[in-house]
């Protein structure tokens, strides 16, 4: 009998494991309070909807060039010129089946197996996946407060003396910690990989939602910069599976050619919602105002619970905290927490091997009501531990 | 300035290739037949595109399991026990963002960098770039007429002489020859790699559009086997990228694991809409119908116009046929009939790069008024060639 891959020996997304149990005790009837995903409760705008029912009222829908749609296209070039005040031709953007496909693509495209990037850790744990999936090294740097929980320079010149790396990867805002890199932090990181010859990626999906501090594109600051993107998280269109990517010239047709094969094309549909999506402004500023209103909450709430140790959450919908007050196992912490308490959030292993025993994820992309009974139930349940 | 990565040099899709030089032609006016893109003229079944009326006008559309909505495995399921006779647990079904990302998987998950795979030339051309990307060796064996175009026992087992195999893929019907393996050929093949310990690949996205012979899962065989399917073909789905894989209980996790980091879950509007397309038989059945008698057509007419060597079409909606009455150059040729005929089809060094230079493929999924128009121009401009 043939036996599965050594490279398929990726760890789960506990998350989804800690959904799945929220869904079982739900099931059973209990009351459970979602923290545990990153996922807007609201829905996709309603100017994707309507472009979506007419185009279903139209009736065809069918493969689409692998780039994606020109109007869909052309609207992100203009969501840069807009949004950054930055050029970047259509020929050099890529509609992906979500992030997750660009993220696929970027690394098929831009590493070979062996290949070493560099990514912080705490971090998005799929990055860690799909380059072990890949065969390509992620060199996890270990991040705290002296650097505001970011990549610099310095951290990644000396990674790259320990063993050259090919590239380096950056997430602003970052799940799980919701720091933002400063423009101008993130400008010298850029300039630092450019001197060095590294492929440079940048994760922007939490764009836009930024509470404090000011968001910066890669591409203000270089054309070699691969960026992803997608309309999951600000456009509130995560099941939707639709993204983007901005590509130097030299990877637009190794991209095209990979994503020929490995996925045709992005659901047509999809696609079309995504380019009205762009004229939902106000509706997704509404949507932002009642996380600003979650985060608040929760930075006022926390702290007085015993979450004293907490990441500043400057974007993102995410709080990263501490457990340490009431325990040295946060997986076992988010257990009981689920199981007594009815709250369900995610354990920091998932975002970091080494730290992340320590350290939950509460996601506040829900209700504010959710919100504010989970501080409730936290005010009751906290004072038995620990 | 760091360079794309080797893997990254795929072969384009040429038919991606052709269909954008057409478009290009009748953005300038000319009327073009569109022959050359696997793709289904009819729209989705009227149920699925209710069912996604309905979730739209519901509004709530979000990640799901990784592995899909229960209620499309279950149907899945039911799918199996309808149409096969055979038992398939739910628990071994996983929804797919199209048969392209179930075959990323299932390489991903069953194959280590530098295995190697036996494959049928010609094929399907995304099975040779996918696996290259994924530093897998396509075993890339020549097959005929003596074969009925398909792999056999024997030569899967001459392969493994040469150097050891890890796995062999079908597909049946295939895609570009239009030829079905026979169930006895299939068991008998399936009985080989068991014998041997290899995995065995079955993409059973051409079935239900089956014109002579009988159609078999590889699942009536074997439960070890890794089957690929999708709503592209039969169900007219292919823009909403929903397919879906049965596997072995051993590859069940390492797949819901990669699925989770490289996909988070497939596109929700799509998986209710594919659960509905099962209950569209009738609607299908005609569709199918309209299949058949665009193949008659083409049997009947393509011959006289001098394409004497032509492959049975018992399955699928191809017909691949030798160009070597009029050249021996099929991409030289296709090129031309494009430019003077209007008529767009595929050249076959996009399937078979050793043989394909003598070969073309007609698609036989669109209108009938399309193939017949076809006829018709190849039977002015065919004998000004050769």
């Amino acid at each position: 009998m043939p036996h599965p891959s050594k490279r398929s020996e990726v760890a789960p997304f506990r998350a989804m494991d800690v959904l799945a149990r929220a869904n079982r005790l739900e099931a059973e009837g209990r009351d459970i309070l979602h923290m545990e995903v990153g996922q807007p409760g609201a829905n996709a705008p309603r100017a994707a909807m309507e472009a979506a029912q007419a185009a279903l009222a139209r009736g065809r829908l069918g493969y689409t060039e692998a780039r994606g749609l020109p109007p869909l296209r052309h609207a992100i070039s203009d969501h840069y010129r807009a949004t950054y005040g930055v050029e970047v031709p259509e020929t050099r953007i890529l509609a992906t089946t979500g992030s997750s496909a660009g993220f696929n693509l970027a690394f098929l495209a831009a590493f070979d197996p062996g290949d070493r990037i560099a990514i912080a850790a705490p971090g998005y744990p799929a990055y860690r996946n799909i380059l072990k999936a890949l065969g390509i090294e992620a060199v996890e740097i270990e991040v705290g407060a002296e650097t505001r929980w970011a990549l610099t320079p310095e951290l990644v010149e000396a990674a790259h003396r320990e063993a050259p790396l090919t590239g380096v990867l950056v997430a602003s805002p970052n799940n799980p910690t919701g720091t933002m890199m400063a423009p101008d932090a993130l400008k010298a990181l850029i300039a630092t990989c450019d001197d060095m010859g590294l492929w440079f990626i940048s994760d922007e999906i939490y764009h836009g939602l930024v509470f404090q501090g000011e968001q910066q594109t890669a591409l203000a600051f270089s054309d070699k910069a691969i960026v992803l993107n997608s309309f999951s998280k600000y456009y509130c269109m995560t099941g939707w599976r639709i993204g983007w990517m901005v590509l130097p010239e030299s990877l637009v047709r190794p991209v095209e050619r990979l994503a020929q094969s490995l996925y045709i094309s992005p659901p047509e549909l999809s696609q079309i919602a995504a380019t009205a999506a762009f004229g939902a402004t106000e509706e997704l500023e509404a949507i932002k105002a009642g996380y600003a209103a979650n985060r608040k909450l929760l930075l006022e709430r926390l702290p007085g619970l015993g979450f004293t140790e907490m990441l500043p959450v400057d974007g993102a919908f995410y709080c990263y905290a501490s457990v340490r007050p009431f325990s040295n196992d946060s997986a076992d912490f988010a257990a009981r927490m689920l199981e007594e308490a009815g709250i369900a959030a995610t354990p920091g292993p998932d975002f970091d091997p080494v730290n992340g025993h320590a350290y939950i994820r509460f996601s506040f992309a829900g209700d504010h009501a959710v919100i504010r009974a989970a501080m409730d139930r936290l005010a009751d349940w906290l004072p038995k531990q620990g």
